[in-house]
Parts: structure tokens; sequence; C-alpha cells
């Protein structure tokens, strides 16, 4: 394990920015999570603070000694700043609540934050493979891989008829969480996600905002999971929402293609409006800037910003949330600093890059074609 | 009188906007307005056809005929389109109200349109002096000439207690309307502006939006005019009107200074959003875009567009008006039409205006300062 702060740890920002995955200018990540508790100990939520602290001894060294974590960070929830957690929560590698364990709950994170492994959260154990893009089958060998090697030396709690054992009903049996996070401007744009989301649901699948459970889609992010996991087998549940994921980035990509087709204005007044705030406001909030992110994402993918990597979009995705933002300034934060020094990193980011070209579709006038400025 | 159509006479809005007058970074325009009515003859409102047409017969010749009318344009309302009819009031030619009128109706507009006389509005007679900037005293000399004129041929409707007889009796008296044109930003931003319509109100002011009586405050234009009209002079009640505007011009310019000096990020943000979205959507609508031209005055008038000149603002203020941007189309343009070649026009015209440059006030210290790219 590394002795370091977790912020040094830490993958900077432009880093993670820069690595790519298949179809990632539609899938942005794929996951999949596994929760498992301990033979004859009570659920953290109703086990004492002896009891929880007991579980995360047996625990931490269990996790810290498997080959994948080695060079890896490990630590008690209550070592963290609250900072710290919330950058984790914007990094995605750990859930809200276990932001808000202290003493008895613990952490330990791999070197490229591929393998996250969260100890007393809702369970004792809540492992999770995050790998960027399309990757769902990647992302479950992987976690499937941690579980093998955990499974030797701990006595996971089972049941021959119920699976694996866990604190919420809800997770019973496989206990899997496989999701993808996917980029959808042309179905919000084209107003077919509704429409979208509805079918998703009836096949049993979740669609959720970018935070998960009950938060919003910000910047035309949308998680798509699992709801079931009793009566299927893992490979199963994986290949099923692979599946339903590829039908929705073709869905998108058609969203897209007769947007650009149909409206073209609309697609281009979205995109250069994105462009033309994040570039000029002095004062903007988290929400709003994720929001135009997301067009100039998609002005990116459409080529309307020739020379500019999509990497310098992805790396403000995560530089301008408040925890991120925070971490690089000393002196707390009150939230209106925060939305100038956000549009701050904004202008300065973006001040290099030249206003959009829109290009027609091939065979379509556009008297709206323009130069570089 | 010229014999050529309307639009060609009309001064092209390039340059019209490049008209000065005194303090016209606040003050856009000064309006007097005149009410006669002929002697024994039924107001418009009641008259028959004939009759407004017999008034319209002796009057166009007598207006026509004025020194000051030399080389103007004179016509029947009948013989304008619904297009001309839109751009007379989009200029504050004419009233909305005399824009419907038809058969029987008429008006004569002087060469540089600082002089326009409506017949059978309302009243027989509506003669305005309209100039720029801060020039009340101006604009009473000049339509107090045209009036003094006119009088010597005709025979006005006049009662030796209550003056001018009008069609509505809040005309009665002087039958005056004097009006100045405020852009006030200052006092929007700092949510002052409520405070100040009221006290104004209290003088017996009324503060209305930019196309008068029930239209909204676009751009931050407030229009403020006298209320009474009898049992005051003509002089006193535009020395009040001065005075008047004279304070909410020291009170635009204090609430300037100190938002500024107490949150010039704000004003940054407003100025440097209105810049980025006229300057990169591709689709505006009018209201939208009369709003954030107003911040873009304002920035230039805070020096933050070096180079700049201000009629580049000015004429846009004029040319993306509806029908102001109709005209320059052949084929009847959708109100969605009309946005999209809106921000054509916007982006064309601001394609070589740079960033603006934000200064922070002397002895501050502005992170924010930036170069133009």
């Amino acid at each position: 394990m590394t002795k370091v702060a977790l912020q040094e740890f830490l993958t900077p920002p432009a880093e993670m920015a820069r690595r790519r995955g298949p179809q990632d200018e539609i899938v942005l990540s794929s996951r999949v999570r596994l929760a498992r508790n301990l033979e004859g100990c009570p659920f953290p939520g109703t086990a004492k603070k002896e009891q929880r602290q007991k579980v995360l001894g047996t625990m931490l060294p269990a996790v810290e000694s498997l080959k994948l974590m080695q060079n890896g960070f490990s630590t008690a929830m209550d070592a963290l700043t609250a900072l710290d957690k919330t950058i984790l929560v914007e990094r995605h590698l750990i859930s809200r609540e276990h932001a808000a364990r202290n003493v008895g709950s613990g952490l330990v994170l791999n070197k490229d934050e591929s393998v996250c492994v969260m100890i007393n959260e809702e369970d004792h154990l809540r492992m999770q493979a995050l790998l960027p893009g399309f990757q769902i089958k990647q992302a479950w060998k992987l976690i499937d891989g941690v579980d093998t090697e955990l499974e030797k030396s701990l006595d996971y709690a089972f049941s021959p008829v119920f699976g694996f054992l866990t604190a919420c009903p809800t997770n019973l049996g496989t206990a899997i969480r496989v999701s993808a996070m996917l980029h959808l401007p042309g179905l919000v744009l084209s107003e077919q996600i509704e429409p979208i989301i509805q079918s998703v649901n009836k096949l049993g699948l979740a669609v959720r905002g970018l935070y998960g459970e009950g938060t919003e889609a910000l910047g035309n992010i949308f998680q798509v999971s699992n709801q079931m996991t009793l009566g299927e087998a893992e490979t199963s549940i994986a290949e099923r929402l692979e599946k339903v994921v590829k039908q929705i980035i073709e869905h998108e990509e058609n969203a897209r293609g007769t947007l650009l087709e149909r409206s073209p204005k609309t697609v281009y007044n979205h995109i250069g409006r994105a462009y033309g705030v994040l570039s000029n406001a002095h004062s903007i909030s988290s929400k709003e800037s994720m929001n135009l992110l997301s067009f100039l994402r998609l002005g990116l993918e459409l080529g309307h910003f020739p020379g500019v990597d999509r990497s310098v979009v992805d790396e403000l995705f995560v530089q301008t949330q408040p925890a991120h933002l925070q971490r690089m300034h000393t002196g707390r934060l009150s939230g209106e600093e925060r939305d100038l020094l956000r549009a701050d990193m904004l202008r300065q980011q973006l001040r290099n890059m030249s206003r959009p070209v829109m290009q027609a579709p091939p065979g379509q006038a556009d008297d709206s074609a323009e130069k570089t400025n």
C-alpha cells in the first residue's frame, strides 16, 4: 500500500480525461459492483461500533494483500477529510452513503482507480471495477477476479437457496450491479429520452442521473443498470445490459444523425451557446457548466472544434465539480466563490479554443458556416 | 415632398446608430409630442370615413408645406404596407395604434426623422420631435416651432377654460407628452429600479417599457414621461421632466460605480455572457437579443471592448427588430426563421469583436483580467 495522502495518490484529472475506451464518445464508463458479507457478523447497519471495527480489521489486510491492489491506497474512513470523501464521490469511486461513514468503515483503491473496495458501506464489502468506455465484460472479469481471490481467505455469508446474503433484499442472490454511464445529448435534444427510459425500465433495467439513485441527469449523462439480482447468472445479467446499451448507443447515433439532417441549427445553437457562455461567463454553477460541457463534448465529436482534443472537455467535467475545485484552493470556498473560480478556470482553459466551425452535412447548403476567428 | 418608397426614404440603421446626443450613454432619446384637433370636426374615433378623409385632405398639404418638412416624406396610411408600418413603430416614429390605421389617416416625416406628424391617430394631429440623447428642451423648441407654424393656417379646437381639446381627457390642456428613453442596466442589476420607478410615479411621471404604455422594459430601456397635461405650462412640464431625468442619470451612474466597486464579477458576468451568447448563438429571439445587447452596450461604455464603436451595438438594436430583419429578406419569414437570421446577423457583426477585456476598478486586484485572444 502507498503511504501518501489520498489527494497525492489520486490520478490527476488531466490523465483521467486522456484515458480511452471503446465507444467512449457515448459510453463514458462501465462499472460492475459486487456486494459481499462475512458469515456470522451482523450487517454494518445493525452492528455495534466494535463489531464494525473488527470486520474492518479483518477486511482491510485481506483486500490490501491482493496482487491487484499492489501500490494501491488503503484507509479507514475516519482518516479522510470531508473534502477527500467528496472527491471520491465526484470520481464515482465511492457512494454518497459511504462518504458519510467514519469509524469502522474503510476503503481500498488500486493504483489506476479501476478497482475500489468499500468496507462497511451497506454491506461488509462492496467492490467495484470501473473502466473507461464500453467495457462491461472486462469490468465483470476484473471484479470477478478480485471476488475469487478474496473468497479464498474470507468466509462469505451465502445461502444455497438465496445466494449471497445482503443487507438489503434487493441485492440478494448475485449481489451484482452492472452499469454504464451514457452521454446522450442527441436523445435529449430530440426529446426521445423519455420513451427510451420507459422502454429500458420495462426490460427490468434502471435509468438514473449522474450520481446514481434519485439524482438529476446533469450534462445529459444517464446511468443504466440492472434492477434484479436474483435468479439470473452474473454473466447473463452483464450480457443483457450490454445488449441494451448497444441499442441505446444506436438510438443516440441515429438521433444525432437525424438532428443534423433535419434541424442542424438547433444543434449548432446549443453547441454555439455552450461555447459562448463557458468561455465568457464570470460566474457559473456546477450544474450549468455540466450541462454546457455536454454540448461542447457533442460539438467536439461532430468535428466543430478542429484541432481540439476531447480530453480538454472531459478534464473540465472532473475539474469543475465542487470538491475538485476546492482542492485547488487554500481556504474554504463558499458556493458563490466556487462559481467565480469555476468560471475563471473555464475561461482560462477555453481561451485558446476558437469559435466552433459549423459544417452542414454533405449535400446541404449552410449559410452559417464560419471560419475560425 | 420626396416621391420615393418609405423604405428608401428612411435613414439606414447604421447612420441612425451614429447619431450622437448629450449624455447618450444613458439617455437614448428625448421626445416631445403635441396633440391638436380641428375646430368643428368630430374626433377621428367618432368621425365617419368621409369626415376623416376631409380632415386628412386639409392636414396633409398644411403639414407638407412647412419649411421644416422640405424633402420629407408624406403618405396616406393605406398606401403603406404592414411591414412599412411596423418599421415606423420600431423606430418610435409612429404609435402602434397609428400603425393599425388605414383610409383617412396619414403621416408626414421630415428628412432626418426628427419630426413626425401623424394625422387622424387618436386626435386629428399628433406631432412629435424625437432627438438623440438628452435634448428635451431642444425637442420642445423644435415641435413648438412646428405647432406655431401650423396654427397660422389651421383652426385648432381650443377652450379658454380647458386649453387644447383632445379626444381623450387625459391629454386635455397643453396636450403635451414629454418623454425620455433611458438605458438603465445599472439600476436593474443592482435591483434599485423598482424603488426608483415608484418615486418617479409619486412625482406624477410615468415609467414605461420600450414601446410605451403596457410594454415590457426590454433591454433595460425605460421611458419616462409626464402624466398630467392640465394646469401647468409646457415649459414647466418639460423642465420638471428634465430635472427628474437628471436625477435618474445620477442614480444610474452611481449604481454602475457601486456595482463595479462592490461586485465587479456580477457586471463582468452579465457582459461576458451577453457577448458569448450574441456572438455564438444560431437562433435568438428579439427579446433575448435586446436584453443581451443592453449588457454589450454597458460593456462598451465601461471600456471592455477597446476599439469598438458603440454604434455597432446601437445599430444592432435597430436591425435585429422583427420588421427591420424582415425587410432585408425577400419572402415572408416565420418567427422561427427570423430567430435564425437574427442570430446569423449578430454572429456576422460581432465576429470581429474580440472577447471583453475586464479591468478591475483602480486599486482592486482582478484575477479575471484577460488579454484579447
